[in-house]
């Protein structure tokens, strides 16, 4: 059992503190954070034994230090932990973006660096704050690590042993295959959906169009009721990946679009008919998991 | 109570089947298709009384004649019915796009086409066929008449009341407002997710992209699982509104990528905030409701 401390208790960082403290992998789990009123929930539903009033103060004795902040925050955070942890305390951060964080890492960590293992759980939703946390929010979802070649065994093992007794499923990749992969399938489709709201809240009607709105719009914004400070900085951060599924994408809707206006209605269908297939298989996939 | 004839015994079709028969408006309900696979599975679950191998046994004696077939189909099936029901029958349909509709049937049904109540719930998930109907379907949903200056007050009133009856809100509005509501609200986002995969399936890597993706990803994409023929004349017959949205969609994103590269955060938070405040507001109302 080890002492973990929490920097950033969101909805990552506060369901992590709640499953680590309810599955007994955590002596003690202490949160730092901006707001001392979400550490005080924090602490109320069991997501952390106790909050500390630094950073500083929060690593005291820590075996393992989880930055669970903002991407934005992240830099300065790794230099207020560098300059207080032991050299033997692993570190560890759960942002979207590995590229960012693992550049900063380096230069900020120096020494340190080997012991630090760069994570992302592939869990949440569209809330923020402890209070929505969800202890089995890890369970049964994919954790993805992307250690570097300074990276110790020792730490990486820690890291995988903290997850998979969780319910999680370990996978180690790249730093630049994660980036690519998380462009794809989340960073842009984020994009989209807050850009399909804008485009409704452009037109002067957008009341009465929101109103008729059902059950497949919904679906398709949810992600727009995200965090917009978390997910610009996620955009910003894996900038150039998502610049260019954007420019592909928008090649996509270029084609579909002059398949329309020329009614080339069996394209039109080619195309669906593959997606459909693509998307429905997956599902098969997650319901089988 | 009702004999109704309904052409076209998909998903719409056999979910107001259904309800029409639990609910005793229909003294008995018709069935045409054209997969008798389809129609023999509509009669065990109680969508339908009975099927016809004809629309024109189908339509005879009945009081309503609802289609409920795709949009590429709808005309072939007015001709069928114009041929053949008496003066006094009222024809509905449910179509996504009205406007197609609408124009088809003036010239078709000509003498008849003051019975003719074009409609559309705004219900319905990515499923299809009869084994896919829920009897609440269109409980608590909105259903958009769109009657012209020659619909009879008559055959309105009777499909409001076959609506109401139902649990359904009717509202009436102008086929042009109801083809751009829809557009924007159902049609490009049916676009853009077919689009997503496309350009997920379209890297060499898609099967490891996809392996990656969460929840976020599952909803977004999930009306990517709707039938392609079905979806791709909805967007063959609304295209001039889909392709307007579609043009602001993009000039939307352009000025979203290049915020992106000039690194502006607080022009990306901005957009972003107010793309979820209107989200976060929809969804208060739809729980109201």
């Amino acid at each position: 059992m080890k002492k973990i401390a929490i920097i950033g208790v969101g909805l990552i960082g506060a369901s992590l503190g709640m499953a680590l403290r309810r599955n007994g992998f955590a002596s003690a789990v202490i949160g730092f954070g901006r707001s001392s009123q979400n550490l005080e929930k924090a602490v109320q539903i069991g997501a952390i034994d106790r909050f500390e009033a630094t950073i500083r103060e929060a690593c005291v004795g820590a075996e393992i230090v989880v930055i669970a902040a903002s991407l934005g925050a992240t830099a300065g955070i790794l230099r207020e932990v560098e300059a207080c942890v032991a050299d033997d305390t692993i570190i560890t951060d759960v942002g979207s973006v590995k590229g960012s964080v693992v550049r900063d890492a380096r230069v900020i960590l120096g020494a340190k660096f080997g012991k630090f293992v760069p994570g992302h759980p592939i869990a949440g939703n569209e809330k923020s704050g402890a209070e929505a946390a969800i202890p089995d929010l890890f369970r049964d979802h994919k954790v993805i690590l992307t250690p570097t070649a300074a990276t110790t065994l020792e730490a990486v093992n820690q890291i995988e042993k903290l997850w998979t007794e969780l319910g999680s499923e370990v996978v180690k990749m790249s730093v630049e295959s994660h980036d690519r992969a998380l462009a794809m399938t989340s960073h842009l489709p984020h994009l989209l959906a807050y850009n399909v709201m804008d485009t409704l809240l452009r037109q002067e009607d957008s009341a009465s169009l929101l109103e008729f709105s059902a059950g497949g719009f919904r679906d398709f914004t949810r992600i727009a009721s995200s965090n917009p400070e978390l997910w610009a900085d996620i955009l910003l951060m894996n900038k150039d990946n998502v610049a260019k599924f954007c420019d592909e994408f928008k090649s996509g809707l270029n084609s579909l679009t002059r398949a329309l206006d020329a009614n080339d209605r069996e394209r039109i269908i080619e195309i669906f008919s593959v997606a459909k297939k693509a998307r429905d298989c997956q599902l098969i996939v997650e319901k089988k998991r």
